[in-house]
């Protein structure tokens, strides 16, 4: 039987144009994000599958790929009734592994720890137009750093990467939205919602840039909240084009957010936007959510103003390593919506990504005796010393189609060699 | 529970210096194959189950980390006595993948095409010392191309690459092992072994280094060969030091080798010697087997003259695409020792990689106001931009320690900011 040429549902096989346009994008990440002092690491793709069921990943625990057990384990998994057949599974971020990471090896980390990560993560997700189950992420976090210097650290980084990379698309201005988790809460309970219905109350905020004040009113009336409540609640939502962390605030009660937070993400506002430069903006956006559980403080998301989506997002998460080590670490990170990135620099590049350069090549007939082959590899090799791309062929009986095939990856130069 | 702190048996965290390494190594591999015109692709890590349990990757297949159904179909599948509870695995190599790759692309790439591929690899392996479940494999291979320029450009580039990379490691000689699967065939045969007892004869003769002809000898008369055929076919190894490719060969009948193929080795010997350059020794070596049935014709191994192991080989497999496609293509690669190349520079370096350059940790103490931070990662941004690494962190209680962990990393020059 034939084997499958396909490659498996929702993944996708790299063309070398594909490749380049990647490896490019790569390299200026790495580039911007070492001169920050962030450090590059690697975590296995593979987690004990205790860990990736812990309830630290939300929705993505319900699209993990299970990797089997083996042998005698195997064996008696299936015996048992409800036997765990799996013993781990694919990696669904990078944030949980990097929180098992740090505590693993703590001692011989610097602290703060400045981490880069740059992999695949893996969700066995409905495949569709831009989504796929296999796909980069990029990752900077800070962890050991209880001060707002790590947000701007990470803000500050993330904006002078994106605007390096986004300049080549022609895209200059994009905007970092800010708020705090401790904001959303305080915010809620101040209206006088209850403490177990402020998960749901984010949730219907969330959908803000869909739905509209409105909406939001909707669906919280439509879940039972009193009208009194919710009105008191959007009513700090009323004048978001003019909002600041001072006017949003100052309707709030002491006793639900203290001067503290509002000081930090100040500071953060003051020195972000400092640091981040030409075309960007930095404002504070008290309907920003983020959807994951974890994040306990200071959130961000980047968006670009042309396209209607976020390509970065973040936040603090002050309890998760305490999960592994039993003590808390405090943590914040930025991740890079990668693929994202891709979709748009390509959109830019109808013709694909070429090689740079000019690049030879040298198509050689079946005529061509022994030494003079000889001669033209060490010719060659003498080029390729000076860093030259040197392609050596034998010409094709469809010589026209070798050449347009390799003008299409960047080839400039060719020397046909019939004998 | 807490959870597992420890990577998955068999797997490694990357520290930043294992990353440092690992990163500079694969530049320069990415540097050097480029200049011969291979184009680097990537494949997804899982691929069809059907496709990994096709006899095309011998033992490697009994290591498989499969990756189970989910939902409905597994369900199904549970239900079923012997049912197939995976629906693909991680690939545990790279060649297997690129054949699938280059059977569902190759309309929209060069023809012939050189590809580099470098990614991780999972075999279920018993752990020890150097040996992983996931490890990092490298390897170029020309597709499309029946000439023996294949293996002579795939000689010449990686023979350039490991100079380059052991320059560093002060190792300046190696040896490339050459030999050819038709011409092992072509001497068994002639002395007379049955067809069927060849994959057996040529498993004994790879054992060679460790157990010499006598063993060999041993070996095959205790499987119930001939002494006379066993003499006969030991007779072409006996002055292996002196050994050439027109000595090996005069002794086997034309009926079982033929001139051609004679030849072809031959051209490789000549013009891969004459691109190989100094310190690189390449050699007609007999007693080359390598282990995986697919080679179908020449073959080879480099071999580190100061340590007893090869650190890359490969070969001729012109019979794998065709089980995808349903038509042979030429093909033939090498894989480079990724991980034993990490070892062998890691070896060198006692002190570990280090971050290159002048590096400056500036540390921010308590009592620091808000416009000195700005000032501060004002200056900051102006050294980044000219491409320097500019850490920033919070004084840390224990100062002497974090300045250690900073100064392992490669931090040169650190200025304290106490107000």
């Amino acid at each position: 039987m034939a084997l499958k040429k396909t490659p498996v549902k929702g993944t996708m096989d790299m063309l070398p144009g594909d490749m380049r346009l990647r490896e490019h994008v790569i390299g200026m990440i790495k580039e911007s994000y070492s001169r920050y002092g962030f450090m590059e690491i690697e975590t296995p793709v593979m987690e004990h599958i205790e860990n990736l069921t812990s309830k630290q990943g939300g929705d993505n625990e319900k699209l993990i790929f299970k990797i089997m057990k083996r042998g005698a384990d195997l064996m008696r998994a299936l015996e048992k009734e409800d036997g765990e057949l799996a013993d781990s599974g694919l990696r669904y971020d990078l944030t949980l592994p990097l929180a098992r990471y740090y505590s693993n090896n703590k001692d011989v980390l610097p602290s703060p720890f400045k981490a880069l990560q740059i992999g695949n993560v893996w969700r066995a997700d409905k495949p569709q137009k831009g989504r796929f189950r296999q796909f980069t992420q990029c990752d900077i976090d800070i962890l050991g750093d209880s001060t707002n210097l790590a947000e701007i650290e990470l803000i500050g980084a993330t904006s002078d990467m994106l605007r390096t990379i986004f300049s080549e698309a022609g895209i200059s201005e994009f905007t970092v939205h800010l708020n705090d988790r401790r904001f959303l809460i305080a915010a809620a309970k101040n209206a006088g919602f209850a403490e177990e219905a402020i998960e749901g109350i984010l949730i219907t905020l969330d959908k803000y840039d869909k739905i509209g004040l409105s909406g939001i009113r909707e669906e919280l009336l439509s879940n039972g909240e009193s009208e009194e409540t919710v009105d008191k609640y959007l009513e700090l939502y009323t004048d978001l084009e003019n909002v600041t962390i001072e006017s949003f605030t100052k309707n709030i009660s002491a006793e639900y957010l203290g001067e503290k937070e509002i000081n930090e993400l100040k500071e953060i506002l003051a020195c972000a936007g400092s640091m981040a430069g030409d075309g960007v903006k930095i404002k504070f956006d008290p309907t920003l959510v983020r959807g994951m559980g974890y994040y306990t403080g200071p959130i961000f998301e980047v968006t670009l103003d042309d396209y209607n989506f976020s390509v970065a997002g973040g936040g603090r998460y002050d309890k998760m390593i305490g999960r592994f080590t039993g003590q808390d670490t405090p943590a914040t990170g930025f991740s890079i919506g990668f693929e994202r990135i891709i979709t748009i620099l390509k959109d830019t590049l109808p013709e694909g990504y070429k090689l740079k350069g000019d690049n030879v090549a040298i198509l050689i007939g079946k005529k061509v005796p022994l030494d003079k082959k000889v001669e033209i590899i060490n010719e060659a090799k003498e080029q390729r010393l000076t860093g030259k791309t040197v392609l050596i062929q034998p010409m094709q009986k469809n010589m026209g189609h070798q050449i347009e095939m390799l003008e299409k990856e960047g080839y400039t130069e060719f020397k046909k060699i019939f004998e």
